[in-house]
């Protein structure tokens, strides 16, 4: 596997493009489109709130079929919590796009991200669709990582290369996302593109995956949204024999795409809002790996330990009262957490003034390792957080403003 | 039932009163004793984090009897996290008070608040019982709650009267808490104390139905803390027949008792760490009241939701996105949303500016009322939360600095 540099990198069959049509007050951009040159496999992962976004019906009805063309996303309105309006202006953008890019509606999926409960400004959109269609570029990626991004500071993006079936294969991704940021993909949206050629049963099963071992271990604020989802496209224009299941190209398939969702779910992380710290946390010898998962994820979300680590203090003590929440099994008296290498409690008890001063010097960096070690069987997780600092009250306090 | 002052009240039979002792770097106080002139019946509900603090161990031992005469609580020292030598400091403490006061040992009851990990200072402690205990007062209740205080800011005091078997009774309780409050009592002491002659069982399920009215019912962080405990001792120096089971004198006390840890929990919430807006959260016609209470739960942790409300915006999307991940029964379409008087949201759509513009002003009120009707069914919950603040942040941040 290859990891290519995120600027100016193409997609066999693939276009992209991003523009400001009007939704977001600033001149940001709002518009993102991604189409395919033929018909492509498709394979979609979305939110399981309850509450779902039209664009979230919408496609995971017609993510069914398996195929698809084009990708129309917008950023600044969710078009979440609007009812039948909602979906009739859903329907709408797809039709309006379908007919500008000469496909069926049906195989154009539609994302949006934004606030809840205003409705699409239609015409904007329907003129926006027209111009960034007229735009679209093989190398037009970073332009519509921008037109997803909401709260995002920088355009996420990931592209890596492989040998597949006697091909060259790329697999390329996008995404948003920083706050609302947890499992089951809250106000995340991701977008993926590949030539590979590869049945649609066999892309959702990788994509689903993937999923799991990326964006579904992160979190920055515990909360989930309406409007996630991860859309996969695959063309086959690489031309490559299909991968068959269980053998070697499949594997490295599934490493591709493992790599590229990890690396944009760990962009989103670092994104996080207002976050000061890349935090990583470990948990070794869990009861099991579902345990271990829940562990980490728990401290990951806890707001307690996500000031602590803004404030670069090594608060170990929040850490293990939130373990003792968590809902596994664990005995304070065989726990032992390091922060960094320093190993700052060892069965239950802090290690002392060493110990903290190195654990302190570990959370100075931009970067953090927290391993907890429950000594209770063999699961294993890691996750990825990030500290929680006043700029995220700002930031979610003004949002709609 | 009369409410009364809590400046200068006494409950007959019981002394307290609050000193500094050292273990707090600031001048504050950091030591609270109280004491019954008899032994009284003692009822005790404790944190169920699975790490638990070497003082409610021991009170949740000592509990089972149903019985006790001293409370001995200190802040500044959590005393959690400090393995043998923790509990050896527990007992030693302890058996201190009990010689002071002539009792056995195992009618001490003890709590601890502060920093996790670290020791009890044994020798400013020991002195500092004998200090107290010289102190203590008939009216030294206030004194007793500005010492269990850590980021309180201010002290929390309730006290109630009644006639009950023929007497007047008195009820009154002092509290702690203002982060990591959540159900199931995190980082939050409450001590209880009333002339009433009552059973021990009686007074144990009393007490069991009131921290489930009341501080199960509020959260601040969502946190939850290694020592957290409510004790409530009734003394019999009112000289009360015993309320039989099922009568009128046992609702009356319950009633009395309920009042105290609902005033309680209400300050506790009040005092949030950083906290500018007190909110009332009243989920209606849920599928049944644990999924009313789940819903309502789920709203008042949320993240995005508290920050909204910092900035006084009327975000109700986030309501909803919540609500459609609290694992409850709920159906976008059939929800309405109120703020304050003003119905922001009918069956899931937003109803326009100007009810935008009265939740808003409702909003901008310090004491906040949300109604969420479910249309579900018969659940009914109100729970009760602040809001969060960068303030939040900074004490969090550099809480042990």
């Amino acid at each position: 596997m290859r990891i290519l540099d995120t600027r100016n990198f193409s997609v066999t069959g693939f276009k992209a493009w991003g523009i400001h049509c009007g939704i977001k007050k600033t001149d940001k951009k709002d518009l993102a489109i991604i189409s395919s040159d033929r018909e492509a496999a498709v394979a979609g992962v979305f939110t399981k709130n309850r509450v779902k976004a039209a664009c979230v019906l919408l496609d995971s009805a017609r993510a069914k079929s398996g195929k698809g063309q084009v990708i129309v996303a917008n950023s600044g309105c969710a078009n979440a919590c609007t009812g039948k309006r909602g979906m009739t202006d859903a329907r709408a953008t797809a039709e309006i796009a379908a007919r500008e890019f000469g496909v069926k509606p049906d195989a154009v999926y539609l994302a949006s991200t934004g606030v809840i409960g205003e409705f699409l400004p239609m015409s904007k959109l329907e003129t926006g669709i027209k111009t960034a269609a007229g735009l679209l570029s093989s190398t037009g990626w970073e332009q519509a990582a921008e037109a997803i991004m909401t709260t995002d500071i920088y355009p996420k993006l990931s592209v890596v290369q492989e040998e597949i079936g006697g091909k060259t294969v790329t697999i390329a991704g996008i995404a948003k996302g920083s706050g609302m940021i947890h499992p089951n993909l809250a106000t995340m949206l991701c977008f993926i593109a590949t030539d590979a050629n590869i049945s649609a049963p066999m892309l959702k099963k990788a994509l689903l995956t993937s999923t799991e071992r990326s964006f579904n271990n992160i979190t920055v604020d515990g909360d989930t949204s309406t409007n996630d989802m991860i859309l996969c496209m695959a063309n086959g224009a690489a031309g490559n024999k299909r991968p068959a299941a269980g053998g070697k190209d499949q594997k490295k398939f599934q490493a591709c795409l493992d790599a590229v969702a990890l690396s944009l779910a760990k962009q989103v992380v670092r994104d996080g809002e207002g976050a000061t710290k890349f935090v990583e946390i470990e948990v070794r010898n869990a009861k099991n790996p579902v345990e271990a998962k829940r562990a980490a994820m728990t401290v990951a979300k806890s707001s307690l330990v996500k000031t602590a680590l803004f404030g670069e203090d090594a608060n170990w003590g929040r850490i293990m009262a939130t373990l003792g929440c968590a809902g596994v099994e664990m005995d304070e008296s065989r726990t032992d957490i390091y922060f960094g290498k320093a190993k700052l409690v060892e069965k239950g008890l802090g290690q002392g003034k060493a110990a903290e001063r190195d654990a302190t010097l570990a959370l100075k960096q931009r970067e953090v390792q927290i391993a907890i070690d429950l000594h209770k069987g063999k699961g294993n997780a890691t996750v990825w957080t990030c500290d929680m600092s006043c700029e995220y009250i700002k930031i979610n306090a003004a949002y709609r403003s």
